[in-house]
């Protein structure tokens, strides 16, 4: 019997919750009926799970429930959390990676908790020294991976060329068939911009593409990243974290002010009908919450953070991104990755 | 006689010059046909520039031409460009200023060298230690001012106050009815997040915030840079520059897909036709031409860079810039701004 793929989901986690993460469960479960190889384990109020479920109507099969008494709140910093967070959802469900009972773990709740907690709990891969949170962006090909996207304000050359390794395992788990093409984030594309630091990681990085599973493309521009010539874009916690909120900034100023505009007069919303259907896949191309869960990388176990504000859609799209980076062996992937970068430094 | 308004323009820099840049000064001469308070001198290839003026049958009488016999080179490094820069139309038009005969100096020349010249030439203003470019970004009210976009990679906390003066008295001289109201660029809203630089500047800031002309609104994050409720971002120019070219990106990505989606079939471009006038104004508005021109700041001179890759239209902008740059008297209060700085100091 093949082992089945274990999703740890914090029930209990962001907004409207338990009702939106079971909505979103229920939904993940509708699109794969199909196959049988995963069970969700979800951690949290035993009896207001109960309820939700029945109330949805869920099969429950593929379902287990692990009852905790306790939640993580919004507002808690990661020192208090800890000390009152053995009976929360969210630690329950990370814990249970710890003797094999699950995967990978999901929750929506308190991002900084959640690092703390996470690596407290799973503790650092050996030979990476810093963990990192990535993200998923559309691009005019596909999809990016871009990391670290707030987890570490400050980096060195070697967390850089960490990051490269584990971004590139998470793309190959995610995109088996594609081969994984780095970039170091700069303001500038030649070898003389930027930092100290992105000048020896370049160098690194330039000397560990020939030994490892990915290309080094060199520095790319902000305005490159959704161009889509690399698909893993290397970067330090603060720069990515500002980079993603402009580019979700940006992206809401224009498709609010294209909304006024379509919706001002007669004339225009005559034209919404004729075009309804390409401004739908328009919008559905660009859904934020299909590019839900970000991702914590480094650890000696998956963790995916989503949205605490997501609905349904956005909760599903990240328990389907759990279930991918599971059947796509991340973790062996980023030790294949560490090892070459370990032979290399020998 | 009030003094007028003198603008030195480098008429060979960027791309398709001395062409495109004399079509720039002949709109600009066009739309401001009622006021006869300016002169535009225009450094470059007095042979070329007369015959481009001839051709586009532009009238003279608020013109000037001082010829020059060479042009700074795109591919040029700082380095070299200054050992052969004396004769070229970028250099003598920034030392115009030094004695008087211009109040501003416009180029779409080499950035990097402008950036050096700028500085050799027109020397840093007493009390601050690092020049910075600001840049124009829209938002949901009006127009954000932006620094740093490049000049400095590293900055510590005097530099963002200096920033923070620096950017306000620039949002002054461009809206003078308005009250600059400042944010520093951060990865979170609360206090605590952040480097030790934003955290030592924000403390600065805020009580610098009550004896100065600008408000002192604190720390936002990048998805907040166009909702408007700032008018000054401040940020070093490594994260600002990552932030403008990211912006750039998105949203030629949003309005590629949307024009892809909008002509992709027979209803779709029968929609066009009913949105026609709505999607033009909306164009217009986000057009990037409007906010051509970052200005370089903390010199004892204000001076403009155009996009090099620029049309007509994105110089003319970048000219109307350098008029309401001086009309609005910038350099009196940026020394204003400064000498407040002073007395808190003192």
């Amino acid at each position: 019997m093949v082992k089945k793929i274990t999703i740890a989901i914090d029930a209990m986690g962001g907004e409207n919750a338990p009702e939106k993460t079971i909505e979103g469960v229920k939904l993940f479960l509708k699109n794969n009926k199909t196959h049988d190889d995963f069970i969700i384990n979800l951690f949290g109020d035993k009896k207001r799970i109960e309820e939700k479920l029945k109330k949805e109507n869920i099969d429950r099969t593929n379902l287990k429930i692990t009852h905790t008494d306790s939640v993580v709140a919004d507002d808690e910093t990661p020192l208090t959390a800890i000390k009152n967070s053995k009976n929360t959802s969210m630690w329950n469900c990370i814990s249970s990676q710890v003797n094999g009972d699950s995967d990978i773990s999901l929750s929506a709740g308190n991002t900084g908790v959640l690092l703390v907690v996470s690596r407290m709990i799973l503790k650092m891969m050996d030979d990476v020294s810093k963990p990192a949170l990535a993200g998923l962006w559309p691009n005019n090909k596909n999809t990016n991976v871009v990391l670290d996207l707030g987890a570490n304000i400050e980096c060195d050359e070697d967390n850089f060329v960490d990051f490269a390794e584990l971004g590139s395992a998470l793309y190959k788990s995610l995109f088996p068939n594609e081969n994984p093409k780095v970039s170091l984030l700069n303001i500038g594309s030649e070898e003389i911009k930027g930092t100290e630091i992105l000048k020896k990681a370049f160098k690194k990085l330039t000397r560990l593409s020939n030994v490892n599973n990915f290309t080094f493309n060199g520095y790319i521009e902000g305005n490159e990243i959704m161009k889509g010539d690399s698909n893993v874009i290397v970067t330090d916690g603060f720069t990515g974290n500002i980079a993603l909120k402009t580019a979700e900034g940006t992206a809401k100023f224009i498709t609010d002010n294209l909304k006024k505009s379509l919706t001002k007069n007669l004339f225009t919303k005559i034209s919404l009908v004729f075009s309804y259907f390409s401004l739908k896949k328009f919008k559905e191309r660009l859904d934020p919450r299909k590019y839900n869960g970000a991702i914590f990388l480094g650890l000696n176990g998956p963790v995916v953070k989503s949205h605490g504000g997501t609905d349904s859609l956005g909760f599903y799209y990240s328990i389907d991104l759990c279930y991918k980076i599971v059947k796509g062996n991340l973790i062996k992937e980023i030790k294949k990755n560490l090892s070459h970068l370990k032979s290399d430094q020998e």
